[in-house]
This record gives structure tokens, C-alpha cells and sequence, in this order.
């Protein structure tokens, strides 16, 4: 790659700080949807390193995850360098996790370029992954400015953030780039259907690409007062070690994702168009269209079906037996059973506070 | 009771030898459906014998069983001398295994007056059952022949047999009796309509008396085959002692149910009307019907519910979290999870079929 030719290294910071309630009864507090095996059998997150591997060194492969988990992430990743996996003390949304990860490396590799990417993407191709992540680090590292990996939209989804691209400066490897003009936050329908029917709108798909000093410098312009914040961090760091330092100044941070409170607002931004398969499996459905290339739905565990359609039934432990259900979504694990229908999916999160005010904290 | 101012005895056949898939998957092979606790925590077992108990004495409570759960019918009914659990190797319908208990009856207390009732049934008001059962006895005793219960239809129900009855011939007690002049199979939905309009129809309840001698003469008169196998298996008791003789003689008994192979044929059977609120709980649904008086649905065990409706929500172990859900059907138990259409509840033994096809013995 032209910009380690010089040296300069690269970094990727995996984003696994993620809790969700999505997975609910499969993903607990101490399993969150990261942690579960949707990638053939392995965790989205070991599956996540990996297909990385091969571009970023692991020594160079950090990963930020909450307390909570810091344990069960160790587990799952014994390749990587305890150092290599950072805490949260609470989750401050995207911004304060690249934030602290970009004033880390501002002082033991300024130069460096950093690759951001979610530990809970489903991508099967992981060389076209890779490709697409050294064109986004290269652009980065020539043009400057922040980069974003854009998915070129094959249907209305209404689940995704937006680009609005612009027409295309160049190319790199296989990728076409192009300025982001702007950012759109989850369209309605109509507007999605717009989107896609214009040609020039793009998916945002929480990849990104920058050198150290380029989100440095995009955080304290845009949002001072994290900027701040991190700069109390690093200082008490110094003063008092780095667990201290999160305890105390960690929560205090701006809550605020990295999109809305730097992207939206940096220029320039550039997309470099991708267009391998991927998914943010937002849920039990989404996992099955991910699974199912048929409407007949998916089965995933220890499940046994006479006459369903279109339901998405998932066993970690009893057997579900079903018979004659349409469209709906069973998830049973051992101490839990989930039964909602399929268009009621995203409601999970109600069920889940349920159980939180009721006090059932052993389910959650 | 007229009849036992003179020392005739009163015993009680409770015929608990159901297997019973259409409960799967809370029972199993090692506990059917009278082995439930469907009675306000009871087993529908143990309440059928505690209910009788008042009018039978306890030592006159003869349990027929099948050998797989015997031990676990002892163990619901500590009171019972062992003696009086009676276990058959294989099932063989209700004629033989009323035969079985009469023939043994005519060898100790030929002069007895017998009641039968099912093991499984649900009968909130003892008081009333047992009023019913000792003017049938008292029926059987006075008249002769046999007397079953028979219930005034409130719907037209599909899933029972019917009583076609005539005019009153008497009472006794709060109960009026009528000579039944037909036994009707489950009728269609049409028929059920035309029996509830012509008001001479009554259901079937499964529960009957009858003196030793006349039902011993109607198995003769009626199922001559049955009668010679039951005098072999007499014979060979004597031989070779009970559990031998059973081993040899029980399963080659002839397979029929006492109400089509002795009650549809014998003269005169007597009706008892009864009017005490009653059920055969013959699935989910109707055990749902009983425990609700809503169409709302119903929940047992740890169920947590969000907008569901006319659903049945069972759980024997891991909590269940319904969201949005119409008219389903979700039994979990530790192991197994079964979820169904309330319309298809009826179903639920194909899947049993298929689990035993595939193999999954330790489910069933």
C-alpha cells in the first residue's frame, strides 16, 4: 500500500462496545450481539478480527469494548494482546470511542492511518473487505480528510443512514471515490424510494477510514468540548494510570456518534464505493435475510417445522417444535423464549424493558 | 345409599391409563396428561381420587394404570394401598380394562356396585360429582343395567360422544334419569347444532356404575372374545400368579372402548343427568376454556405478555415473552418449545409422530 511504504502504520480500532437488546433472549449483558455466533459458527467479532488480519497487524488491531464484557471479549479473541483490548467504563456512543483511540495514537504514532470498523457486521468476503479498507486507508492517507465506505443501495431500506455523493474524483484498486456532499439520517419510505430511484445516494455502512491527525483535528472542530474531555483524559492518565483516569472522566464525555457530531459536519469527506455483501443484521429478521436467500424462512439450532412460512425460529438449547406458524420469529435458549411476529421484531426492546422494571435481571 | 343399608359394597374404577400427546410437550411418555397439574396445581390424578373419596372408601379405590407410569401413580397417590394400583402391560381400550377390574371384582365382591371414571377430567365441585355418582349407584343397584352420567350440551360441541335420551323415568336426588335410546359418535358441526335444538340429546361423560354382575353379563352378552380372554386371564393368574399372567394374557385382550363395544349395544343403559361444570381439557385450548372466562387468553407458569391476545401461554421452565402474538398456542418446557395456531392445536400429535420418526425418543 503506497502510504506504508514510507512507514507510516496502520491501525484498525474494532467498535465492540455495543449491548443490544435486538437478540434478546440470545444476547444477554454479558453476550451482547457481537458475541454471538451469526458468523458461521463463530462470534461476529472473532470474525471481524480476522477478516482483518491480513491487512492490519494484530499488534496494530485494537478493540474497544465495555467493562462488562472486557472478559468474555478476551476469551473470544486469545490472538490479541491483553493491551489490545480497551474498557469503557459506560458506552458514550461512537465518538468518544474514536475519540480516545485517536488521542492514544496521536502519542505513540501520530502518523498513523486508523481503520474504523463495527464488530457486529455480517461481510462473508473478506478480501473484498480488505480491498475496500486499503483504498479507503491510501485515500485517506493521500487526499486527507475522513473517509467513509459507501454501499451503493439495492433496495428502500429505511434501516440505514444515507450519502449523498457527488461524481467521482478518481479511483483506487476497484473502487470508485467520491466528495460526500451530505448526510442523511434514516429516511422515511418515500424518501428511501427517492434515493434510490436518483442513483446518487449511497448507504453509510459505519466504516470509516482517517489519519490520526485528520479525526484529531475534525473532533477538537467540531466537538471542543469532547475534545476536552479527552484531552482531561489523557492528562489524568498520565497522573493517575489509565483505569483511574476512565473511571473518572469516561463517563463525563459528550455522548454523541462519530456520523452526526463529526461526519455530518467535516469536509471534505470522501466515499469509496464498496459493494460486497454485508449486513448490520439489525435483527432476528434481518439475520434470516441474511441466511435465507427464500421467503420460506430460516431455522437455525435445534428446530423441527411441519407447515411454517416465513418464520425465523432459533433454538440454543430446547428443541422448537412448530407447526403451522406464518411469519413469525421464536428464539428459545434455556431459561428464555422469545415469540413475537416477524413485523413486530423491532419492538424486542419493549419486551426487554419489561423484564427490567419487573426486576428480572437473571434474563437480561 | 339404598343400596348399602344391605352391606353392598361401593368401589371405584379410576381409569388412568392415557398416554396423551395431545399435551406434549409438557407431558411425556413418564407423565401423561392425568399426571399434569392442570387441578389448581394438582395432578387431575390425584383429584379425581380425593374427589371420589368422601363417597368411596379408599380401599375400595382401584387405579388402573399402564406399567411406565406405574411407579409415578404411586407416587401421586400415597394414600392408596399398592395393592390397588393396578397396572396393564399395554393399553387395550376401556372395555378390557373395565372387564379386568370387574372380573377380579366377581371373584372377591360379586354383590358390588362399581363406578368408573376417567383419571383426567376436570371437575371443579366434588360435592356435586359425587351427589351424581351416588344416584347412579343407587340407579344401577335399583334397576339393573347400566348408568352412565350425562351432561345437558351448553354448545355444540364436535369432540364428544352423544346420548340420545328419553323421557324422564324418575329421579333421585337433584338428578333426573332417562333411559338412553342411542349413543352418537362425535357428530359434525351440524349435527351438534341439531342435537343442542332438539334438547333430547345429552354428552357423553366417560363416567358410568353398574353392578359386577351386569356389567360382567354385558361383556359376556356383548364381547363374548373379550370375556373369554378375561377368563384365561383369570385362569393364569391363578397359574402363574397376576404380573405373569398379564405378561401372557392382557395384550391379546380384544381392543375396544366400553362405549362402543358394551354401552352402544347393552339394554337398558340409564342416564343420570348431571349438570356440575365439567371437562375433558382434550387440549390446550380446552384447558384454556376452562381456566379463562375470557376470550383474552390465558397464561400458566412464568409468562411475560405485550398486546397478545386469545393466546395460551404455557411455561414449565424457561419464562416465556410473547410480544403481539394472535391466537398461538407456546408450551416451553426445559427441553422442548412448542408453538402452534390455537386452530391447529389438534395437530400437535403429527409433530410427536415426526419426533418419534426422527429418532427423538428422550422428547416423547
Amino acid at each position: 500500500m503506497t502510504f506504508s511504504s514510507d512507514g507510516t502504520p496502520l491501525f484498525a480500532l474494532v467498535m465492540a462496545g455495543g449491548a443490544g437488546t435486538r437478540f434478546w433472549p440470545l444476547s444477554r449483558r454479558s453476550r451482547p450481539k457481537q458475541l454471538l455466533p451469526f458468523a458461521q459458527g463463530r462470534s461476529l467479532l472473532a470474525a471481524t478480527v480476522e477478516r482483518l488480519t491480513p491487512l492490519v497487524a494484530l499488534e496494530r488491531t485494537l478493540v474497544v469494548t465495555s467493562l462488562d464484557v472486557a472478559e468474555a471479549v478476551r476469551a473470544e479473541l486469545p490472538q490479541l494482546l491483553a493491551d489490545n483490548i480497551l474498557a469503557e467504563p459506560e458506552g458514550r456512543d461512537t465518538a468518544a470511542c474514536v475519540g480516545w483511540v485517536a488521542w492514544r495514537l496521536a502519542r505513540t504514532a501520530p502518523g498513523a492511518v486508523m481503520l474504523v470498523v463495527p464488530a457486529d457486521h455480517l461481510i462473508p468476503d473478506g478480501a473484498a473487505l480488505r480491498s475496500a479498507l486499503a483504498t479507503a486507508a491510501a485515500t485517506a492517507f493521500a487526499r486527507g480528510g475522513l473517509v467513509t465506505l459507501a454501499l451503493r443501495p439495492t433496495c428502500p431500506e429505511t434501516g440505514f443512514g444515507y450519502l449523498e455523493v457527488g461524481e467521482p474524483v478518481g479511483a483506487a484498486g476497484a473502487h470508485e471515490i467520491r466528495a460526500v456532499k451530505r448526510f442523511v439520517e434514516k429516511p422515511s419510505r418515500a424518501a428511501a424510494e427517492g434515493f434510490l430511484a436518483a442513483g446518487n445516494f449511497r448507504w453509510n455502512s459505519g466504516m470509516f477510514a482517517w489519519t490520526v491527525s485528520a479525526i484529531v483535528d475534525a473532533i477538537r472542530t467540531h466537538l471542543p468540548d469532547l475534545a476536552a474531555g479527552l484531552d482531561e483524559l489523557m492528562a489524568a492518565t498520565d497522573a493517575v494510570g489509565e483505569s483511574e483516569a476512565l473511571r473518572r472522566h469516561y463517563p463525563g464525555l459528550r455522548k454523541v456518534s462519530v456520523d452526526f457530531g463529526v461526519m455530518e459536519k467535516a469536509a471534505p469527506v470522501w466515499a469509496v464505493e464498496v459493494d460486497f455483501a454485508w449486513s448490520d443484521i439489525g435483527s432476528w429478521v434481518g439475520l434470516a435475510e441474511v441466511l435465507s436467500e427464500s421467503e420460506c424462512g430460516v431455522s437455525i439450532g435445534d428446530v423441527v417445522t411441519l407447515d411454517c412460512e416465513g418464520s425465523v425460529l432459533v433454538s440454543d438449547g430446547p428443541l422448537v417444535a412448530a407447526l403451522g406458524v406464518r411469519d413469525l420469529v421464536v428464539v428459545a435458549t434455556r431459561d428464555a423464549v422469545l415469540v413475537v411476529p416477524r413485523d413486530d421484531v423491532q419492538r424486542v426492546k419493549e419486551l426487554v424493558e419489561r423484564l427490567r422494571a419487573e426486576g428480572r435481571s437473571e434474563l437480561l
